[in-house]
């Protein structure tokens, strides 16, 4: 028995070697924070994001000079690199002259004329195109006609704007409906999902900081997820978007979509706790940070539901009066004293992923 | 168009003067971490989630010293008590006499005879009684009939004592069904919610430190409530409780089941951002730590989405070069040098909190 409904196929796009859609894995994008027109601070950044995990890394592209340094950009980094566009179809026509794998145009605030511009020049050099609809930016008649950046206001802008691609005979399309509200969010994507076949890109747009971002995101794609519906996602944080990659892993983690990086399962400690777990999950947290091997490490305080959680884990740990017990793989393998598990659980976690990676 | 379900409307329990089902506000509970004999620590923890929201708190009580305590608890505190109890029924006795307003027991480790005694003692003082069935502390026989902590095995776990407590005429009942898997969580409580009426608690159980557990339990317990499911939650955190109560207010405000406190869109910020939006965000939500007033307050950093979002919202700030323009209810109110924006901003919200307190 599942919870999480089969994925809706969608048809396929390319974003240099990272297929979109079409049964391929659900990616997982992030977006720079730094000058675009300062190429080293972004490739820096754009390289902080793929050590992470992220495999599409998008830029603002405000003017002219950071339309131009794509191409910069471009040479120095491994991940496709998509150029987000405001307001102005000539950055977007040169984003596309300087190699940029996929283009984000808002339809919102770009004319359906210079729309065809862009549509032109991306259907020459092969550049994928999102429209990314957002609920801060919707077009003022839609605005007007339905009372609010409702989720139908949402999709109907969507809708004429695919029209408007599909007109001129291209294809290579992403859709995105965001808004700050998850629940519009959830109800525009779901109704596009039916109407269109075109890959999803999911994101609930404007949701904080950390915490706030790990909630509502949670919610927005993780429904939708669990629903079958999106092809990529992007978290979006006010912070580090390195920060991103991680909540956006754990969405997929927990929803058994990818399992990539360690499940970390840990009690919440209560009268019963002996020994200092907060301390030593923080410690076990940093140093596994950005490990991509799957694996359930259970980190728990006491004698209620510690044994039975580190049983099921690949490796646990279950506390005692200043003593632990390491599980491995449903055995206990040995006790250790508390000053000494972080090291002893850190040795045993590299063991497993040596093994997981050899029989891969 | 809604992306919520309605509630599904169970049996009303009453803990104290909350009221959990029967069409109750979903009610918010926390755990302490304190040693449950050390009274004035729990008090003053206690004391804490009350003023973060919390609305019942439950102690660990795993010896009689601790059960003994809680009469002491009980009387310095608001909120209704929870004892949870484990492994020894003479513990959850005394809880009853010491005048908890209920009890949690995990039938995974108490014999069924003994929890008979159980229920005698909370019939006769009309204590209620949550069956706390927990992935980590299945019955071992249930565990080897279905291979595992599985959904069905844990909701054959809550069934079957269920029917015990309905044997002896007993059902001032919560249900909860947790497991540390949060796809296993939301199967078994979606058996559970179609095969009884009683109320159900929801949790993530050892869901990790804050953002892990903001993920797994914005998952976990969103899907469920956004299907109608759930009648009282908690979010399970390694680490102070009281940021347990913090992340449950926000899965209830993002779903709109419960509108309470502010909700804080801040962009991710991008190559467009030009005033320091992360440190004021930051400054925000510090300053606005425990507020119950719903609002929403839209923090965007540049012109694309800002202007809309900040007039969506009840107040918005848009960024600008060194300054910001703030918003309220829909139009533009004032242009501030960046320096004096959050100052600005935190009156506003006064004010508007301050109206809205008067109106209700």
């Amino acid at each position: 028995m599942t919870s999480v409904a089969k994925r809706k196929i969608t048809r396929p796009v390319c974003l240099g070697n990272v297929q979109i859609g079409g049964g391929a894995p659900v990616a997982v994008q992030s977006m720079t924070c730094t000058d675009t027109r300062d190429v080293k601070a972004t490739v820096a950044q754009i390289r902080r994001l793929e050590k992470a995990g992220c495999e599409i890394a998008r830029v603002a592209v405000p003017d002219m000079d950071a339309a131009m340094a794509l191409g910069a950009i471009k040479k120095k980094i491994n991940l496709p690199l998509i150029a987000d566009i405001h307001f102005d179809y000539r950055l977007a026509l040169e984003a596309i002259r300087r190699g940029a794998d996929g283009i984000r145009i808002n339809p919102g605030n770009m004319k359906p004329g210079k729309i065809r511009e862009v549509i032109k020049a991306a259907k020459a050099s092969g550049t994928v195109i999102r429209i990314g609809i957002n609920s801060g930016s919707l077009e003022k008649e839609l605005h007007a006609k339905y009372g609010g950046a409702t989720a139908d206001a949402l999709v109907a802008s969507a809708l004429r704007n695919i029209a408007l691609f599909e007109d001129m005979g291209f294809e290579a399309l992403k859709i995105s409906i965001k808004s700050s509200d998850v629940l519009t969010t959830i109800s525009a994507c779901r109704i596009v999902s039916q109407k269109t076949d075109y890959p999803l890109h999911l994101g609930v747009t404007e949701a904080g900081s950390i915490i706030h971002a790990a909630i509502k995101s949670s919610l927005g794609i993780g429904i939708l997820l669990s629903e079958g519906i999106g092809d990529t996602i992007r978290v979006s944080v006010t912070g580090d978007p390195v920060s991103e990659v991680g909540v956006a892993y754990g969405i997929l983690r927990a929803l058994e979509i990818r399992k990539v990086g360690p499940d970390i399962i840990s009690c919440p400690t209560c009268g019963r706790c002996e020994i200092d777990l907060v301390r030593l999950t923080r410690e076990v947290e940093k140093k596994l940070a950005g490990m991509k091997t799957y694996m359930k490490i259970a980190l728990m305080g006491c004698v209620v539901n510690g044994p039975g959680e580190a049983v099921e884990a690949d490796i646990g740990i279950a506390g005692g009066r200043g003593f632990g017990i390491i599980f491995k793989k449903g055995k206990m393998a040995r006790k250790v004293r508390e000053k000494d598990l972080v090291p002893a659980l850190l040795e045993e976690v590299k063991h497993l992923a040596a093994e997981k990676q050899k029989s891969r």
